[in-house]
C-alpha cells in the first residue's frame, strides 16, 4: 500500500510509525504528491479587518486589488471571511506558491509593496508560511478534487496507508521519519510604536488548515451536515478560538470561503496555530471538543451507510523560525498572534 | 500522581507507557487497589437461556437457587438479563471471588454441582475467568462507588494518571509493563454429542465488562443519557454483537442489571470477548461505532458543563488459556463462543 510520503522524500526511519506494516485503513484517503523539483512552498495569508459599516466594501476592494496583482506564478488562491472574537469582519486572501523566489519577486514589486503598505483605515496582517517540503502533509477524503495546497501541488497520490488512526498526521510528515518535532523557544514580539507589531515564531509551531465542502451534498446528508455536524464543529472551533490556550493552541479562525464578490461558498475551514504538533495531536485525540466533532461525524457516517458526498481535507505544516513571518498593522489587540503578546 | 497499577505490582518497564511522566489527565478517575494477599480472582458467569413463555420464570428460579448456595467467600454478585441475537431471553449470574480455591470448593459442593448439572429444559452456560492479578485492570469515573470487580476488591486508588488517552487501558495492566499481550493459538471446540460443548480459549483473549449507571442522574442529564447517549451506545453494542468478527470481537452482550426478582435496575453493561487487547484497542480508537459513542458522550459532557452524575466503569482481563473455561449445555448454536465454532 502506498505511503502518504512522496517516494523521493522517504528515508530510513529512526522514529517508527504507529501502525504495523500490514495495516489497512478501513476507508480510502489521498495525499498530494510533491514534485521533486519543488523544495519549498509558500502559503501566504493577507488579512484585512474592520468593524464599521462600509469596512467590508473597503476590505473587499483591497483584497481584489491585491488579487489583481497575482501573476501566473501563483498556483492557487482562496479568499475567506469570518467575524472574529472582537466582532471584526475579516477577509483573508490566501495565495500559494511552489517557489519561494517567485513569491519574493511578487511581494517586492512596487505595486504590490504599495498595496501592502497602503493606509486604508483598516487593520492589515500578513501571516506567511514557507515550509520546506519535508515539513508539510495533506489529506483528502475524496478522489475527485483537492483543495488549498493540494491544488497548488496538482498531483495526487494513490490511496495512502497512514490515515484513520490517531497519530497518522505525524506519520504522514516526511520529517517525522527522523524528528520528534518538539517545540523550542518562545514567541517574540516587536512593536514599532506606530501600530505595527512583528511576531517571531519559535521552532516547530504547527499550523493546520482543515476544510469542509458540503457543496456536493444533498438530501438527508446535507440536512445532517448542517443541522448536526456543523453546530458541533462550530462549538469546537469556538472553543479553540476562546480557550485554545489551555491546549497549546495560539489562535483559531473558523472561516468561510467566499468568491471575489464576497459571496459565501459552501466551503469552510478551521485554521489554527499550535505550540507544537504534539499539542495539536493531544487536542485531536483527547479533548472533548474535538472528540465531539469526530464522534458526531462518525455517528452520521454510519447513519448514511458510509455513502457520503461531503468532502473533508486538511493541510498541516510544522515550521522552523525562519519559515514563519507574522506582522500586524493597525490591528486590534486580539488579532492572530497579538493575543499572545504580554501586556 | 498515582499509577493505576497497585504499587506492589509495579516493576521496571521494558514497554513504555504512551504518556510522558508529567502527563496530567483532564479529569479524575479511579482504579480498584489489589490487596497483596490476593494473587488471582474469579469472575464467573452462569447463564440460563430460553425463549418459550414460562422460561423466564424457570430461569429466574434456577439462578435464585444458585444464588442461594453462594457463601460468605463470594465477594460480589450481579444478576443481569438480555434478549440475545436469536431471541433467547438470558439471565446471567455473575459472582466474584478473590480466592480461586474458595470458588473451586463452592463449585465442588454436591448441591452446587447438582444445580449446575440439572436438566431444566433450558440452555445453560458457564464462562469462568480466573485471571492472576497482573492480568486485570479497572476504571471508575466517580469517587462514590465501584461496581463489579471493584466491589470484590473493595479498596480504591487515589485518582490515577493512566486514563483519558488512547492506549491507557493497556498502560493500566501490570503485565503490560513487560508484555505485549499478543494473541497466540486458536479457539478449540469439543462437543460431547449430547448437547454439551466445551470451548478452549487461546492465549491472551481480552474481556471487557463496561458499565453504565444512570440511577443517580436527573433532569436534563437523564433525558440526554436516555435520548441521545443510550441509543448510540446500543447501536455500537449491536454492531459488536452482529458484526464484531470484522474487528476481532468474538461475542458481545449488552446487558441490563436486574434484581433477584428480575426487575431491571438503572444499570447496564457491555460484555465482550476479543481475540486480543490490540483488537479491542483498535475498535475503541478507530471504529466509527465506538467513536460515535465516545463522541456523543463528549458532546453531552460539554453541554452539561462537565457536571455529570452518570457513573461509568469497566474491568478488563487478558487471560492465559488455563485462566478461561467456557461450556455450553443445550444452548442454541449462536450462544457465546459457539458462534465461532466451525460448522
Amino acid at each position: 500500500m502506498d505511503s502518504s510520503i512522496t517516494p523521493h522524500l522517504a528515508c530510513p526511519r529512526s522514529r517508527p510509525r504507529r501502525i504495523a506494516d500490514d495495516y489497512a485503513p478501513p476507508y480510502p484517503a489521498w495525499s498530494a504528491r510533491i514534485d521533486p523539483a519543488i523544495g519549498q512552498v509558500v502559503m501566504a495569508s493577507y488579512g484585512v479587518q474592520g468593524r464599521e459599516s462600509g469596512d467590508v466594501a473597503a476590505a473587499l476592494a483591497h483584497v481584489r486589488a491585491l488579487r489583481a496583482t497575482l501573476d501566473a506564478d501563483v498556483r492557487h488562491v482562496d479568499l475567506a471571511r469570518y467575524v472574529d472574537e472582537a466582532g471584526y469582519d475579516t477577509l483573508v486572501l490566501q495565495p500559494y506558491w511552489t517557489d519561494p523566489e517567485a513569491f519574493r519577486r511578487w511581494e517586492a514589486r512596487a505595486d504590490v509593496a504599495a498595496l501592502l503598505a497602503a493606509e486604508t483605515g483598516l487593520g492589515h496582517f500578513r501571516e506567511i508560511l514557507t515550509p520546506t517540503v519535508e515539513r508539510l502533509e495533506t489529506l483528502y477524503s475524496t478522489e475527485d478534487e483537492m483543495e488549498g495546497l493540494g491544488r497548488a501541488l496538482e498531483r495526487r497520490s494513490p490511496p495512502v496507508q497512514e490515515h484513520a488512526y490517531w497519530g497518522s498526521a505525524r506519520d504522514r510528515f516526511p520529517i517525522a521519519q527522523t524528528d520528534a518535532l518538539e517545540p523550542a523557544g518562545q514567541l517574540g514580539f516587536a512593536a514599532d510604536g506606530a501600530g505595527r507589531v512583528t511576531v517571531r515564531g519559535h521552532d516547530n509551531i504547527a499550523i493546520i488548515r482543515s476544510g469542509q465542502d458540503w457543496g456536493p451534498t444533498g438530501g438527508e446528508e446535507r440536512r445532517l451536515y448542517l443541522a448536526e455536524i456543523e453546530p458541533v464543529l462550530r462549538a469546537g472551533m469556538d472553543f479553540l478560538r476562546d480557550r485554545g490556550g489551555e491546549c497549546g493552541c495560539y489562535l483559531n479562525r473558523y472561516m468561510r470561503i467566499v468568491d471575489m464578490d464576497g459571496a459565501p461558498q459552501e466551503k469552510s475551514f478551521g485554521w489554527s496555530y499550535w505550540r507544537s504538533l504534539g499539542d495539536m495531536e493531544n487536542w485531536s485525540e483527547a479533548h472533548p471538543s474535538h472528540l465531539a466533532i469526530f464522534g458526531t461525524f462518525m455517528r452520521i457516517v454510519q447513519q448514511l451507510n458510509f455513502d457520503l458526498k461531503l468532502r473533508l481535507w486538511h493541510e498541516v505544516y510544522v515550521v522552523t523560525p525562519d519559515q514563519q513571518l507574522y506582522d500586524y498593522r493597525n490591528c486590534h489587540p486580539d488579532t492572530g498572534f497579538l493575543k499572545q503578546m504580554p501586556r
